[in-house]
This record gives structure tokens, C-alpha cells and sequence, in this order.
């Protein structure tokens, strides 16, 4: 039943915010211009952003581009010309991409919108600088070998770009911007999210140079001409609407566990652990609750890391889901799951990992010893081995991981 | 009023946890035997436990024992004798105490029964061996420096031990041992708290021979000979009642905290990962519920552990506090407390650590780097700065560690 309910919770909260879904519920709170529509997709779910966008407002879309990944494209949308670029590192077709982007949305005036559909991917998708590529790639790596924090990277990085920390926002004005967002990042901070081309930046030029110097970086004069630009501290311009995020794929398990009768409680959706230790604290969650009147389900979210000791294969979901099958061994009432909301974890084709009580016994039966393939990172094998692997194929969205205790009555 | 609410919380929940509230508690359940009934407390809240067994049952405790730590006695109790002995390092006075035990619960029958009053430190405290103390210490000490677990450790010693492992149980039998516990181990495994004296061992001799190969331990012949016996495999003659326990620390958290008018809900009792994490997913759940329309609150209860890498002061308690404290930095409806329930926190005067929105920000004006004072392990100085500290002086329980989100809407 652990298995059919866990299914049950997943695929309903994944489906949930899949970009579509996404898209659908937040047009909701948009109203039409009464001057031009032109509209912007970033990311790697950009495409399907757009295509709903595409379906929803027809005509009333005057002009539109989708920038996404290599390979992420699924064809024609109406109104909109498709682009595909280089992802994780920016590369000369987004900068081409971007180029237009900036192009349809330039000598807009204030009755007139942009709708702004990021997805994650979209700060390597969306970019627009005036130094060369190399050059940007050039102090990103430096900065990245000197041990500034990923933080300090994108302050940088903010002041370079001509699009993102808010100047996208600027330079579509005085137009309205209209985000939806779907959020890969913790927290849902939309000056995080694909760098905030839309969002004011709170990082400034002072502190930029006090990252260079901290870090002994020495930039060409050019580039280190174009950082001293300040980015906008206010943008009076957007509305940022986060549709899809780790926050509502947790709302919607919990959903999905009261239909099925479970006393159903979100925990945090902003955990970013290490997944082993995760795995404890989920199954630590079903201990407590061993002997519970009710069902119950606790719902938690977010983004562990694994800490790689081994060479096995594996993903932080699989990993999760093993280290809470060593710690749940003969629990005959509680199951935890952990899966990615994208349908990939880790380079395995499997989404993520399901365990209850059986998993670690089984795998012992099997003179498989569970605690030795985690500290092997071996959870791909090891849960392959007893049934516990999650599949599901990519999903089309991509807002974090869930992980689930579901804990019943023991039957007497 | 966070403050106010805080104290509340954790004053109420510890003084349902004291030893006195536990055996008045438990004591309902125990029916007086038709013949003689013996008492033996052991550990470092037994002279409280033996006090109010005494005036509960006054003159029908015909004989009784406390052997506490060296200080913990405060005076005579009628009807028993009060013993002091070495802790955490058993000396010649726990074997002392330890043999008057089993005299006076020597030749019972059926009719007769034992009132075994249990707290944490009865692992040392309560000792009896056919080897010398340098025998025992010598081969415990060179368990641990091979790298065997705590759970080998125990193992080994409960076969050595002629209390421990269900031994005391077999001696009293056929008289019935009535089991009190105020458990200091999460989970409160009846076979752990104590090493088990009236508690079926589930190792064996020959899980204790192969721990001993494997980490190429070789006692002499005659400690050899005494582990090659084994500990009883089946206890009938006793009863456990867990009275204080880090599940009750919280559930009476909870009970405090929903009289105050939060929707109450107990996630873990057994977070046992680094403080430093704890902190950081406790503030998790602030953040993840900053927009709630009712005052919430998320009990949890363990023992965190501190990775040291500075030379500051402080306890585990503290650490997680000043961990979430960074976190939830500017937040202005949560807090998160932390509080050993002994009311000691590592080598300070200070029993654990509170933090809101303003703790780390109030740092920062004084000139003081949270994260530094973090990474320093220097949590004391950091909290006593902003009147983060919790003072209760010693409380005399010990029943692990209360972490508590408190999270409210925000004002409008």
C-alpha cells in the first residue's frame, strides 16, 4: 500500500508544476496591456512555458522568443521564434538568443508588457555582455578556483551582464514586466532565480571590487571598467509571480496525502543537507512516530548534497532513500521516498528511491550490505536490487526534490 | 514575547521530566507485591527517584539502595541506603555499592519484588565483575582505540558484567523486577539505558568473539573465559516503564506550546546529526512556514553533536542556536531554542541558546561576525552578547535535548 500511496503522492504533486500547470494558474492574475505583448522564455522548461503562454493568448501575443537548452525545442510554437544555446556554460548562441531578446523588447512604451517566463538554466541562456565570452568564462573561473562563495560569483557576474540583476527589467522600460517563474532555486528568491534579470539587485559595486581584491583578481581594465557599472537597487516595472517551486510540489504532496487519509504536515521545504544525514532525519521522523493513532505523512523539500567517498552510482534522492532504509530495518508501519521533481537523479535513469521497513533486511537476504554500498555511494545498485528505484522519465519541470515519511497504525 | 513563550515551553516540559514527576507517574502502574519489596536505585537522579519512591510507598519498601554519582546524594532517605561511586569511570565504590545491591536482593521469592529505579550514569554506577577493575578498563579502552562501535563496546561489556545484560533480572528471579527509567538514550531502548540490567541481550558470545578477532583484541585467558558466557536471551520477571524520556521532554513541549495557542506538532525526538545542521534545518522550517496565518510551532527533541574546529566556548545547545540564528537573520516572526534538559551545556554555566531575527543582525552592530564566532566554536560569547544565553542551573533530570521552532503571522 506504502508503494501504491507514494506513487500516488508524487506523480500528483509532480504533475502539478509541470510548467503547463504552472503557466495556466498564474495567467490567472495577469491582465492584458493595452499596448503590445511581447513575450520572453528562459530556460529549460521554456519551451513548454511558452507554448501553454502560446495556447492561452493567442493572437494577443504580438511578438515572442524562447531561449532554451540544446535539444529542448519540440517544434513550432505561434508567434514565437525558437532558439537553442549552450547550458550549464553560456556560449555564443545565447548571446545571439539574447541579442533578439533585447531587440523585441526595445523602444517599448508604458502601456505596453513584456511576459517574462524564466525557468531554470536560464542564467546561462540569457546573457548579453560587452566584454567576449572568454573573458566572462575567464573571471568566472578564476573567481570559482579562489574559493569566493557562489554568492560572490553572481555578484559579479550581475555587474557584467547587460540582462541580468535587474537590468532586463530596465531595459524593457518604461513597459511592464510580468515573471512567472519556475523556481529550481531554495528559497524562491527571484533575485536568485536565473540571476534576476528583472529583480533589483542588492549587491553593489563596492562590494564586487571587495571580492576582487579579497580574492587578489586582477580583471582586464575593459572588463573592470564595465563591473564599476551599478546595477538597479529599485525596479518599479515587474511583477514576479513564482508559479512553480519546490514550495508548491510540497504543497501538493500534502495535498495528495490528506485525499489519501493522512494526517499530512510539511516540514520545510529548504532542506539542503547532506543526504545521508537527511536520510536519518526522515527515518529518525517515522521512529518518533511508530506508534501513531493516525496515518501520518510529513512532507519535506528542497536540495540535499551527496558526499561522494565511493565509486558507486547513485543520486542524492537514491541516496536518501538508502541511508533512511538502514535506519527504518524492521519498521513494519513507515516508508520514506525521496525523489527529483525533474525525473533524473544523479547520472542514473532513475528519479529517486522508495524504503521501508523490508529494504535493508531484503538486501542482507541478498548478502548485500546496505551501510557498505552507501558508504560506496552505491545506491543505484543497491536499491535496484530490492525494487526501491523510482522511474518516472523527465518530467518537463524541474523545481527541487521531494521527500516523504509516510507512517499508519501498526495493524494489530 | 517569544522570550516569554520560550521559557514557558521549556520550564514546563523540564519539570514534568523531573525525576519526582517521572516516579509518581510510574508508580501508578506498579501493584505491591504479596511479599517482600526491595529497592534499587542506580544513577545520577537515583537519590531523587529513591526519595520519592520513599514517600509514596513509605514502610512498604522494606529495604533499599541508591548508589549515585559522588555529590548527588542530599541526605537520608528512610528505609535505604545511600551509596556514592565513580562516574563516567566505574571505581571500587561502584563495585562496593554494587555487591551490597545483590545481597539485599539475594534469595527473594516469586512472592517478593524488586523497584529497580533507573537514570542515566547506572552504566558505571552499577557494576559487578570477576575480573579487577584495571582488567575492565584496560579491555574497554583498547575497544574504543581500535575503532569498534559503541554498540561492540557494550556488547563485550555486557557478557564481562554480572549486572548488565539481564544478569540483574536473572539474579532477583524468581522475584518480579519493576523497572522505572528515566532514559538518557534516544529511543529508550529498555537494553540500552543502563546496559540493560533487567533487559534480555540481544548479543551474543559469539558476536563477541568476532568483534574481539576482528579488531585483533586479545584479552588474558581469565577475561576470555568470563565473556564466553551468555547473557540471558529471554527476561519474564520484569516490567519497563520509561517515566522520563526526550519523547515525553517533547510531548510536553507540545502540550505547553499549544496551551500558548500554537498548533503544535512534535517532528523528530531523535535528531542526533551536527548541531551546526540541526540549527541550519530548524531555521528551515521558520523559513519555510514565514507566512503562516496561525502561530506554529515545531518540537523537536535528540542529542546534537559538535564538530570542533576552534578553541571558543560553548555546547552543542548553544551551536545550534547560533547556527539558526544565522539563518533566520531578519526574520520578524520566528525564533528557534535550544536547551539541554539537565541544564548544562557542554563546559559552560548556560543549559542552551535562544535566536531570532535579530540575534545575528544585533552581532553585526557590536562588531561581532556570527558566522566567525560559528566556524569557532564560540556560540557562548556570540549568545551572551545579545542575551542569547538560557540559564537554569542544574535541573536534576536528564532526558536529552529540546529544540523548538516558534513561528507566528506576521504583523500587519
Amino acid at each position: 500500500m506504502f508503494n501504491r500511496h507514494a506513487k500516488e503522492i508524487y506523480t500528483t504533486a509532480i504533475s502539478k508544476c509541470l510548467p503547463t500547470s504552472a503557466v495556466q494558474s498564474a495567467l490567472k492574475e495577469f491582465c492584458l496591456p493595452k499596448g503590445k505583448l511581447v513575450a520572453v522564455a528562459i530556460g529549460k522548461a521554456a519551451w513548454q512555458m511558452a507554448s501553454t503562454a502560446s495556447e492561452i493568448l493567442g493572437d494577443s501575443i504580438d511578438r515572442g522568443i524562447v531561449i532554451t537548452k540544446y535539444g529542448h525545442s519540440k517544434g513550432a510554437i505561434h508567434g514565437f521564434e525558437i532558439m537553442e544555446a549552450g547550458h550549464p556554460v553560456p556560449d555564443s548562441n545565447s548571446l545571439l538568443a539574447t541579442k533578439k531578446a533585447l531587440e523585441i523588447t526595445d523602444g517599448l512604451c508604458k502601456d505596453d508588457a513584456v511576459l517574462f517566463l524564466v525557468s531554470g538554466g536560464g542564467s546561462a541562456l540569457f546573457e548579453s555582455i560587452d566584454c567576449s565570452l572568454e573573458e566572462l568564462q575567464g573571471l568566472t573561473k578564476s573567481l570559482l578556483a579562489s574559493g569566493a562563495s557562489i554568492n560572490q560569483v553572481n555578484a559579479v557576474r550581475k555587474h557584467l551582464s547587460n540582462v541580468k540583476g535587474g537590468r532586463f527589467a530596465q531595459h524593457v522600460s518604461p513597459a511592464s514586466v510580468f515573471v512567472i517563474a519556475l523556481s529550481d532555486v531554495l528559497g524562491n528568491d527571484p533575485d536568485a532565480i536565473a540571476s534576476g534579470p528583472a529583480c533589483a539587485d542588492p549587491t553593489t559595486v563596492e562590494q564586487v571590487n571587495g571580492i576582487l581584491s579579497e580574492y587578489g583578481i586582477t580583471p582586464s581594465p575593459e572588463v573592470y571598467k564595465l563591473l564599476q557599472r551599478e546595477t538597479p537597487k529599485t525596479v518599479t516595472n515587474s511583477r514576479h509571480v513564482i508559479s512553480g517551486s519546490v514550495s508548491e510540489l510540497c504543497r501538493f504532496a500534502r495535498e495528495s496525502a490528506q485525499a489519501l487519509g493522512y494526517n499530512a504536515q510539511i516540514v520545510t521545504d529548504l532542506l539542503s543537507c547532506q543526504a545521508r544525514t537527511a536520510g536519518q532525519i526522515l527515518a529518525s521522523v517515522a521512529k518518533t512516530h511508530k506508534d501513531t493513532s493516525e496515518p501520518m505523512a510529513f512532507i519535506f523539500g528542497g536540495e540535499t548534497v551527496v558526499h561522494l567517498c565511493g565509486n558507486g552510482m547513485g543520486g542524492r534522492n537514491q541516496e536518501l532513500a538508502l541511508s533512511a532504509a538502514t535506519e527504518i530495518e524492521g519498521m513494519s508501519n513507515a516508508c520514506v521516498f525521496a525523489i527529483g521533481s525533474d525525473g533524473t537523479d544523479g547520472p542514473t535513469d532513475a528519479a529517486g528511491g522508495f524504503a521501508d521497513g523490508k529494504t535493508a533486511s531484503e538486501l542482507r537476504k541478498l548478502g548485500i550490505d546496505p551501510v557498505a554500498m552507501l558508504d560506496n555511494n552505491d545506491s543505484y545498485n543497491a536499491l535496484k536490487a530490492v525494487n526501491g528505484l523510482i522511474f518516472t522519465g523527465p518530467t518537463g519541470t524541474n523545481v527541487n526534490d521531494l521527500y516523504v515519511v509516510l507512517i499508519r497504525p501498526k495493524e494489530v
